[in-house]
């Protein structure tokens, strides 16, 4: 893949960080061609936002060639305002308010910092060398536990005043619907995520159905989801069709919206279940509005290191 | 109202270019304060576009002080591409396919033309001098027989790479719900624009019911539905409550998916039923998403000539 060739000596390098509930990743890119090099990987801290961005140093430090490095891109798991106002990050024990890390990180470390929200910065490795390469208008929607995104337009990624572009996850698709985590209804989430997804199954199923005996009393996985498909299985296929309408109904109307002739999808229920889900999501009936023809739905290239890769691209050509 | 206020001497202007359905309507336009002055109405011929063409450029000839002036912006009814490629108008006899007129109006010219969509226009018009002011992120939604609106972000016009960006009336709220002229069902307008509502309201109701005793067989215009409302009639409250709804749904999922901190309502509609309107559509519970509590809804200025001063206002910064 593109973005694990080591690069060449006598290229300007930045630092790309990616800040997940459990771990910290950071590597060295070439903000050409996304290649990365090195990799250091630590906890993340579960002591609040000043013991992240301590941690967040001491593994850039710790990366052979940092101090060659021009400058540092971090990603974080939560909105963050076009002035590096980060959090909350309710996937990071103790990060409950918003912080301005972006100041603190580049005093730190003496170079600029640029910090955005991680699910924008996957978008961003997608535009730049993923499935979006070449597209100057595209919507990344990544489908995993909850689903998130990205959007560019004129090759820029928005973020919006408070940094929230990305949480297509809770766009209505049913009004008064599935209860969403964040207190509203019938969000498109709560249809096409994995969280949603596993309460509407132990909700309509008992133990002898087929989804609901292969998960058992743990979390519901994607390939839970793909196994349950492939089986024949009827709830499986039934909420699968589900996801697909709300994703068809969202996609459909951010496209007519925003006159979109690209939307990348990912994530870990797109990856498993590929080009059928996304013919699914096509051929729906809720596919509408103005765009169908002309908008192209494809699976994202699930670029290794994405969330680091991307910060390293925004910092190294800051939006 | 600041934009009828005179061109001083001295300052340099611009013309705006409105192209209605069945008028033309040109006005010298000072950039800085949107203020117009000089005033020329032809009606729009009706075969094809090469016509239109030439009746706009009639028009400007037409204006006092029209050699003075730098640019001619002009809106017209219909799609234009970022390149001025404008079409199919179909409130324009004979106008049925895309035709470059940009380039052929500077040719005829000899000066800088834009030219873009006139509810655009109109939603940039809003944003420069109107309820818009000061803000750098704004959707514009003006509801009349069908809903159209322009979307500002950054203080830039987004159209999109098909110029298709304003047509938010085609947004489903409603899979296979009410038939859209568009062929696609469900569609915003079908909910919230006054032709949408004719059809329903003759769909619902027969003669003894107030609302259509009022309307009779001619169209149905925002006044009756305001008189019905205020009658107590019952279809008037229901059908108004429906508008609201899908509107409440749409400006919620848009405000999501953009992080919005405005959105400006207009359109024959909304002039008529005012601020109550609005709380209708802010109270309703689908007005939902995560941008509820920071997005602001505001009634439109309603500026005199919004199309040819808007119009004027991308040519004197062209976007």
């Amino acid at each position: 893949m593109t973005n694990t060739e080591p690069v060449e000596a006598g290229t300007s390098s930045v630092i790309g960080v990616d800040v997940g509930g459990s771990k910290i990743l950071a590597r060295v890119v070439d903000p050409a061609t996304g290649a990365a090099r090195g990799r250091v990987k630590k906890n993340t801290p579960t002591d609040g936002p000043g013991a992240v961005v301590d941690a967040i140093v001491d593994s850039v430090r710790a990366l052979d060639g940092w101090a060659d490095a021009s400058a540092i891109g971090v990603g974080v798991p939560g909105p963050v305002t076009p002035d590096g106002t980060a959090g909350p990050c309710p996937n990071i024990v103790g990060w409950d308010e918003p912080v301005q890390v972006a100041t603190e990180l580049a005093e730190r470390f003496g170079k600029p910092v640029v910090v955005s929200n991680d699910v924008n910065c996957g978008a961003v490795a997608e535009h730049r060398i993923g499935s979006g390469r070449g597209h100057a208008d595209m919507l990344a929607i990544f489908v995993g536990t909850g689903v998130g995104g990205g959007l560019i337009l004129d090759n820029e990624l928005i973020v919006g005043q408070r940094g929230m572009v990305g949480e297509i996850g809770h766009l209505t698709v049913d009004p008064g619907g599935r209860p969403c985590g964040c207190g509203g209804f019938g969000h498109l989430e709560t249809y096409a995520g994995r969280a949603g997804i596993d309460n509407e199954m132990r909700r309509r199923t008992d133990a002898n159905r087929h989804l609901l005996s292969q998960v058992g009393d743990s979390q519901l996985k994607s390939r839970h989801i793909a196994a349950g498909l492939e089986a024949g299985d009827e709830l499986s296929a039934q909420l699968i069709e589900e996801a697909a309408h709300a994703l068809a109904l969202v996609i459909g109307n951010a496209a007519t919206l925003l006159d979109l002739p690209l939307v990348v999808l990912g994530g870990g229920i797109v990856d498993r279940l590929g080009e059928p889900f996304l013919e699914q999501i096509r051929t729906s009936d809720d596919f509408g509005g103005v765009g169908v023809d002309f908008t192209e739905l494809v699976l994202a290239r699930r670029l290794d290191d994405a969330g680091a890769v991307g910060a390293a691209f925004l910092v190294a050509d800051p939006i």
